[in-house]
């Protein structure tokens, strides 16, 4: 389908157009995801406040310029026009916009789309080729889709909350969304793959992508250990459930990692550590039977650990081969130089705040430049114009 | 490409024939979610023992024949030769699966594939339209290029286990693979959007994704407080940095979450709780000045919480519209019935062991079957003479 933009982004998904009606995050990260790879992306937000991460801090600037940070890092390279989608005009106008899209992607609750006489019977029917992506907290089917869900429902629900933390310890959340952000990486997958399958059919799709479910498909080994063994698995703190050493350790002056998940490994960790008692004692023979007595090991690792600092540990084990880090803040990793050189930090200019940076995109192809500057993210309603003029005719 | 397979999967990837070099998670993980998609998955496993995941627990069976849950929930649906890459005559057997193949993947440090002849110099000359994906710990460029990453070293090194857990108490990861798992989900969009423009250019590419980048980029409202406050972020229990209330709490019986995150949803959160207290507290006003708040707040709601159990209140905060929902075991979400209704616990039917449920694709097409039962996972080399009857004269 023909991107009517004028200057066309470049990356796999140059020419795709993107119709974004979603907000805060999960929707709002998987376009962020397709707008880096060189989709263009729409945002049609409500003309009352727009998208509310607009709202939501932190906020940069000043007086009457004040802008949330939290917006503008997931918005980056998208446009924004503003449609009260219950207005008939507005509706028609989403209509034209549709006629040149290749993906409408929305996470209203089941059922709004259709309220507004804009669900998927009547969309396909209108748009044959166009792809209709659905993200929402617990999908389009089943006893809890009506349910409204944010990124701390799913994180507690799906299971991922119990298995994170200390024994004994109050829970915690994964200290980042990864409710939202999970399901918004399956939509982006769901939504590139439905554009490879439109080469060969020629027609569009329906997506239905839920948070509850995209926590379920990350539970990885403590699906295993309870299928296979009944075990109802038990936060661990920082130790892997079945590999041993591979954790975090107490050293001199604070915290390193030792991942040494396998017989050879463990073997140069314990020369490191200048400690062949380790692999002449039976209880640590196997990595099976590291992780029966993981908390002996632990102990004794420790108290080899605890008369050196971080620094002269990791430079250790780091020529010795064996996988090992420091525990960095997230001032300490976003001044790493490798951060810089991999371009994971890059800048948007904004001509009321300035320059602001934030993290950049992970999917690094040969031959796309990898941007280290992108456009900032719109003010609502801000390519209002220019969205119209493109339309033309089709909007009277 | 045309997939030489006799019964084609179906899904939006169907025809599409993967070619797996990689072991244990970040790689199996991409191409369980291709595979799941449609694609033809064949891992090339060393002769020596294959997918080290082989080895990993938990284990199912008894007796001679115990394999890995852990493996066949993340390799269901693929098939297995056994090749080694240092041997010319196995080395031609690749070339020969290559030539069929859509897309290589491989998570050997960097350097390695170029010292086995297999490097994408070499590879994009012979075949011009494969798409080359290279997962690694921290990438193929970068002063950290050549360390060893696992999922927990990356976890530490990333920024994620920092904000992650409690202050002032010990770190803790979070308590699935979200290092590799995260790198995976990226390369799946990497390598789907890539074979989306494939159709267009005709041509391959080489995709370079990151652990430690992947992390970089789920670290969402972190970043944006560090670049736009000069704030390093601190763990904060399962409370949202910016969203209050937001978080779990405490009542008679355990834990509930309540996600009231604007003031119509505090003002229903208030009614709930039948404490008009809240509202007139200028305090409370605004979701800045109850972030601001948040231990009063948080204190205040605990205390009006605990006179009734977990499940009262939930139907009460549902009625009224509240989000909200349980903090669940793994077991407790699993045999929720909406998991069941939502086909997110899939079955496979090993010939050896049986039955073994796993988690389903959490990825939902309309008119794309979504198949409860999965073929399982291959046994090592357990596909060899069917794939080297399929490539009949290619290897001599």
């Amino acid at each position: 389908m023909q991107n009517i933009t004028t200057t066309q982004k470049q990356g796999p998904l140059s020419g795709v157009t993107v119709i974004d009606l979603t907000r805060v995050l999960a929707g709002p990260y998987c376009t962020m995801v397709l707008s880096d790879l060189g989709a263009r992306v729409i945002k049609v937000e409500n003309p009352n406040g727009g998208d509310d991460s607009r709202h939501i801090g932190p906020f940069v600037g000043s007086g009457q310029t004040t802008k949330s940070a939290y917006f503008m890092s997931l918005n980056r390279d998208k446009e924004s026009i503003a449609l009260d989608l219950k207005n008939d005009d507005d509706r028609k106008i989403l209509f034209a916009l549709l006629r040149n899209a290749d993906v409408i992607i929305e996470n209203f609750r089941p059922g709004v789309m259709e309220k507004l006489g804009l669900g998927w019977d009547v969309l396909k029917t209108r748009y044959p080729e166009l792809i209709y992506a659905a993200v929402s907290g617990f999908g389009q089917s089943g006893p809890h889709r009506d349910r409204p869900a944010y990124d701390i429902v799913v994180q507690a629900m799906g299971g991922i909350m119990s298995v994170t933390g200390h024994k004994d310890q109050p829970p915690t959340r994964v200290g980042t969304s990864i409710g939202d952000i999970t399901a918004g990486l399956f939509m982006s997958i769901a939504i590139s793959t439905a554009l490879y399958e439109r080469t060969k059919t020629g027609t569009g799709t329906k997506i239905d992508v839920a948070m509850l479910d995209s926590q379920i498909a990350i539970l990885e080994n403590a699906v295993a250990r309870y299928m296979a063994l009944g075990e109802n698995p038990q936060p661990l703190g920082t130790r892997h459930p079945s590999i041993t050493p591979f954790s975090l350790f107490k050293a001199k002056d604070g915290y390193l990692v030792i991942a040494a998940g396998n017989n050879s490994l463990f073997q140069r960790l314990s020369e490191v550590l200048n400690a062949p008692e380790l692999l002449e004692d039976p209880r640590f023979s196997t990595n099976a039977l590291r992780t029966e007595h993981v908390e002996t090991l632990t102990r004794e690792i420790e108290n080899l650990l605890a008369n050196r600092s971080v620094s002269e540990w990791l430079d250790a084990l780091s020529k010795a081969g064996v996988p090992s880090g420091p525990l960095n803040t997230v001032a300490d990793i976003l001044n790493d130089p490798h951060i810089e050189f991999r371009n994971m930090l890059i800048t948007t200019e904004d001509p009321d705040i300035g320059q602001l940076k934030m993290a950049g995109n992970p999917i690094k192809f040969e031959g796309v430049p990898d941007l280290a500057k992108r456009p900032p993210a719109p003010d609502l309603d801000g390519d209002r114009e220019k969205i119209l003029a493109e339309l033309g005719e089709c909007v009277s």
